[in-house]
């Protein structure tokens, strides 16, 4: 596939225009031409089945992001949401102006078989409708991608069969921990290790909930009410709050990492329903915090233990840091050693975000597209900012002679560049405290760079300043 | 692909036997057979140019446990090494006794042209021999693994133009932060989300360093000894602590997030030599840590920031909690979120983990598999613990009549079973100090959840006890 640097046409936005080759042209040289089936410029058409808040975010990613997708896949993939399924259409067309009325039906079949439906996205959730949507689309050799987790942990090895007898993959990454991408991590990068074990904060209801139960000494069922008033957890809680969300997920990790059918009849799953103020006094007074907590771990023998109960684990695992709704799963395997994967483990745009991964992945399995991307340069008129326009905060270190009027003389210039002041410092050498040369320390407020440069060329020229001035950058990280 | 459960043969371990479908059957029925070019189940060949520590570690973990990658990849990737460039075979023959003498070389053209070497893998290093090696490799029409992120910073987007030209493939998963998977969730994960920032710390013996001066007071020069002493640094630790190793591996990461070439001679990079002991005593007294941070940014018009400097950082910045040689790399994408990956960021075992990784990618391009694995069920005698043989220490929480002997019968009872106590507590609740039932918390050291089940059950038939106990896991996460 000869994919090039692209010439010509700028970035189209937000675009409904999703005529073949639209502003992204192939390069003509080189290339195999490996795109099979599919036109090798045409959008794929999307089935979305479900429309709510992750199939919305899936459409609103794509309106804002795919140009940036098409031109990072070098032109191979453009995609559009041909139809979508709902329960109810006026509601639906109401909350989303801008999708046009004749892309709904309220029929699956309808969805799962419109020839201008390439890939199907399965979000309504449970494991009936949703098993029959999945193995519909695979009988029709179209790629799904899921992120129901019951419907896998549950009903996961019928569909993987069926996904495997008609050659039609599955992908799932929405399925565990959001925007956090576990599965390619167990499925693709970590392929090479013997995993030892996988812990994780894989729920951020029970997380928010336990959070607030341990920062404000609220009760279970306080923290859960202000979680469900927060939109954190659903109307139903159950299974977030009864340990089974994690357990479905934590099946699907383990199901890759031991590739093994796992009954979730036979995982011991408890939740945090149990979990009362007194406990988490204890564990703070014994220097635990309690989470909720999926352990997998594979014994000398290669059998599997695997269980999700809230559980104490000690103040200063990086895992007690991951508070709210944030998930974490740590990985240790035989090669790549102890491993950490953090963010928003649920939610609109994390969840969306890793339905179009899985898009794209989709789509270059339709293509065939061959695997190799590197550096693929969409962007021609990309802009490396010049360091004098960054712009933090500062620590500033002067080798200065010790003489009054030396802070006054720097605080001038650095008022004269407009450069604030947030602090000065100068330590008394307690073994010296008459030493002629010392170190002192500014903290100056933000400025961009270009500026201090400005400012301290000319401080070097004080004669109180004895050597070039050390800057460190203060970072917000905001 | 019609890879399906293997019902016969059992693991094959530390496996020289490369015959062509050797203990893993593809099951007969279903598949459409997508395989292309290469026999679905005969082993692929590497050539590894470069056999010093990352070497040996691919070497190692591909013995170690090339059957397991066989099997979850169903059936579909098998390696072996087929030839090793090294400067002298006699000395590379004594540091890997098992080594067949034939498969070294001295002539790295003669690796590269090979038949038998069906993928190149680069750890040579440098960015002149590597070169030759790489181009060479992509013009024989071989896919290249490589961990040189000199190589690809400096001159990838030649490389890179020629693997576009020659539709083959160059993986660099191992070039940046060894074990964590940071290349492919930018360049496949996160492909869906512009990419506000990243921030990393990404070089472990900067931060070594740093972590030694924080922690023990030590000087720069000390610190980098001691550093150089564990075999942390290179002899020639100058692309280390000068920023230029950090800055490579940002260049790589801005590349893949933004799409345009990155000029390094317009990068901002300044390493850690300038950081004295007064800086570190500065910063802990202002609440910061100083780390070896890169930055990279997205400015609102497009333009893009990225430096690599020794900053400031919050103590309660989860990235002042990468301790050692860790590397983390904190992701903002608009749909994603924030994200972190942590883990080991260099050495033999994380970089192999990276290479496997990517030579299981490159199998699979070069045999055009599809892209579909889901629940890949390679094990047939795979076993669930059941929870009862799974053992860690305990927090029990009993409602108790409030009597004289409690704590005695029950901890009768525990003895009885052989389980240990590191503590009991019972709170007096200040509001009601003569409670007639109470709250009574053992902690309990490790033991098997079955004895503690059994001790629990006769337990709850002491008359003192009024309701089933409450039991929370201590996880030692070790």
């Amino acid at each position: 596939m000869g994919i090039g640097w692209r010439r010509s046409g700028s970035f189209r936005r937000g675009s409904e225009d999703f005529s073949p080759c639209g502003g992204y042209g192939l390069e003509d040289g080189g290339g195999a031409g490996t795109f099979r089936g599919v036109n090798s410029c045409a959008s794929l058409g999307i089935g979305l089945a479900g429309f709510g808040t992750v199939g919305s975010g899936v459409w609103n990613t794509l309106e804002r992001n795919g140009d940036l997708i098409t031109g990072r896949t070098g032109g191979g993939v453009m995609l559009h949401v041909a139809k979508i399924l709902v329960r109810d259409p006026a509601k639906a067309r109401a909350a989303t102006g801008e999708v046009p009325a004749e892309r709904f039906t309220t029929n699956w079949r309808e969805l799962v078989e419109d020839p201008a439906v390439d890939i199907v996205v399965e979000l309504i959730g449970g494991t009936t409708d949703a098993f029959e949507i999945v193995a519909a689309a695979l009988r029709a050799r179209k790629p799904v991608v899921t992120g129901n987790k019951a419907l896998l942990a549950e009903r996961g090895v019928e569909l993987f069969a069926l996904s495997r007898e008609m050659d039609v993959p599955i992908h799932f990454e929405a399925a565990v921990a959001g925007g956090i991408p576990i599965i390619r991590t167990v499925q693709d990068s970590l392929i090479g290790n013997r995993i030892h074990s996988i812990s994780g904060i894989i729920n951020g209801t029970s997380n928010y909930i336990l959070g607030r139960m341990t920062d404000a000494g609220l009760t279970f069922e306080t923290a859960l009410a202000e979680a469900q008033g927060l939109g954190y957890a659903e109307a139903d809680p159950a299974l977030d709050v009864n340990g089974w969300d994690a357990a479905h997920k934590a099946i699907l990790l383990a199901t890759l990492a031991y590739g093994f059918p796992i009954d979730p009849g036979l995982v011991h799953v408890s939740g945090i329903e149990q979990v009362r103020p007194i406990d988490i006094t204890f564990s703070k007074n014994l220097g635990y915090v309690v989470k909720l907590l999926a352990v997998i771990r594979e014994h000398a023998d290669g059998s599997v233990e695997l269980r999700v109960q809230p559980s104490f684990i000690a103040k200063t695992n990086i895992l007690a840091s991951v508070h709210g709704v944030f998930n974490a799963v740590a990985v240790h395997g035989d090669a790549a050693g102890e491993a950490l994967f953090y963010g928003r483990g649920a939610g609109q745009d994390p969840t969306a975000s890793s339905v179009v991964a899985d898009l794209v992945e989709a789509s270059r399995s339709l293509r065939q597209a061959s695997g190799h991307r590197g550096f693929l340069l969409y962007r021609e008129n990309g802009r490396l900012v010049p360091v004098e326009e960054t712009s933090t905060a500062y620590y500033v270190r002067f080798d200065v002679t010790d003489r009054p009027g030396v802070v006054a003389e720097i605080a001038r210039v650095l008022a004269d560049h407009r450069i604030g002041i947030s602090g000065t410092h100068s330590p008394v050498n307690p073994a010296n405290p008459d030493a002629e040369f010392v170190d002192m320390v500014f903290l100056l407020h933000t400025c961009a760079y270009g500026k201090l440069k400005q400012a301290l060329a000319e401080i070097e020229g004080l004669d109180c300043i004895n050597s070039e001035p050390v800057v460190f950058r203060i970072e917000s990280l905001g």
